[in-house]
Order: structure tokens, then C-alpha cells, then sequence
């Protein structure tokens, strides 16, 4: 019996993680969370006022998606612009260094979710 | 100026991702997100049934915690029996094999969310 196609489309993919996470941790737990919660911040508003929608969070990680790539992208470099600010009022140990993967993907669509080769290459860029 | 403390509470938690996933999705797109669908579902019931509680989902993982160590315990015990059983029906190279790690820790709460080393240990075990 053929199973029913599973409902998919075509989405630019922005995945965020930071840089040594775990060790920015171990060396300062509160710091690092109070950092990562006001970068988290700032990431979730520039991708909303880029027209992308968060998919969900992760520890460290944001996953979003965006209709267009060119909104994708510019809504990446924006963050590293604001991102590379921020960091300069922090000692160098305790900068957050975000990595930024941008993928368009043509993806698995389940529960507001999304899956896929696509997902999981843009994680790895 | 002291900070506000953050809000922190020790709990047991439990992290749980499927090995090689991406090569998984890789060969088999579709069919390996059937599969972690129907195993996320297994795993969230046996979550709830042992009184935890699941705070997100990202792509093949799960991440959740209990107000106790040994119902966190039991329950990564009784998942792998079910999955094992589940895996049975499967050829080998289509098989999800799910690594779970349980920590107990005293960690940072924020936005119905835990952070801290505890977490970080639990998703590396």
C-alpha cells in the first residue's frame, strides 16, 4: 500500500549555535546564560523584523526559517553586525561567537516543524 | 551593582538523540522521519507515564526533565526495551538507534527551559 506523501516545500533555512558552548558554560554558568539569553533576544527580533519565524530553540541553538533567501541572508550578516557590537563590551573569554548556517532546502513539513537533509546541512555549515 | 539571581532548581534530566541521524535522513528522507516520528511519539508517552515532562523537541532529539533521578532512570530503561522491539521489525540499515543520557543537576531555569552543565553533560553522555 502506498503511504500518504508527506507534506513538504521549499524554505530558506537559518540555523544559529554558538562557539564552544559547553566551555563558555563550565567556565561561567550564569554569565554565559545571561549573555546567551539577551543574544537569543536579539537574534529572535532581527529574524522577525526580517520576516523569518523561529521553529524552536535549543539550548544555544535557533532554528528558523524565511520565504526568501536574500531575507535569509541579511538577516545573518545583520546579526553578526550586532552581535560583533555586543561582544565588544566583553572581555575576550567572554564573547559569545554565534555560527550561522543558511541553507534553502526543500523540506519535511510535521507539526510546525521542518526535517530533512535541508535541516540538517544548514546545523553544519 | 549585584545581579538578580537567576531562578535554579536540581533536577533530573534526560536527553535523548538518534545516532548517525543525519546519515540516516541522508539515504532515506522520508522513511527515517517516519520512523522518528512514530519514536518521538513512543518516547514522549513513556516521558509522561514516568511523570516527567518534555521541554523541547529539536529534529531527532529530546530533551526532558523528572523530579526524580530513578523515574528518569526507569524510563530510559523502558524506552530502549520499546525501541528495541520496534527496531526488530526493521532491516538493519533503516533501524533508529536513540542514545540517552541522564544526569542529575542543578541547573539554571528560565522561560520553562533549563540551562547549565547539567544539561550540557546530559546531551554528551
Amino acid at each position: 500500500m502506498e503511504k500518504e506523501p508527506l507534506e513538504r516545500k521549499l524554505t530558506a533555512i537559518l540555523y544559529a549555535d554558538v562557539a564552544g558552548y559547553s566551555r563558555l558554560t563550565g567556565e561561567d554558568e550564569e554569565g554565559t546564560h545571561r549573555t546567551l539569553s539577551a543574544y537569543l533576544d536579539a537574534i529572535t527580533t532581527s529574524i522577525e523584523r526580517h520576516n523569518g519565524k523561529v521553529l524552536h530553540y535549543a539550548g544555544d541553538a535557533v532554528l528558523a526559517e524565511f520565504a526568501s533567501v536574500v531575507h535569509a541572508l541579511t538577516c545573518a550578516t545583520n546579526i553578526q553586525a550586532d552581535l560583533k557590537e555586543r561582544n565588544g563590551d566583553l572581555p575576550d573569554d567572554r564573547k559569545l561567537q554565534f555560527r550561522i548556517g543558511v541553507n534553502l532546502g526543500d523540506v519535511i513539513v510535521d507539526l510546525n516543524e521542518i526535517y530533512g537533509d535541508g535541516v540538517n546541512i544548514a546545523s553544519r555549515l
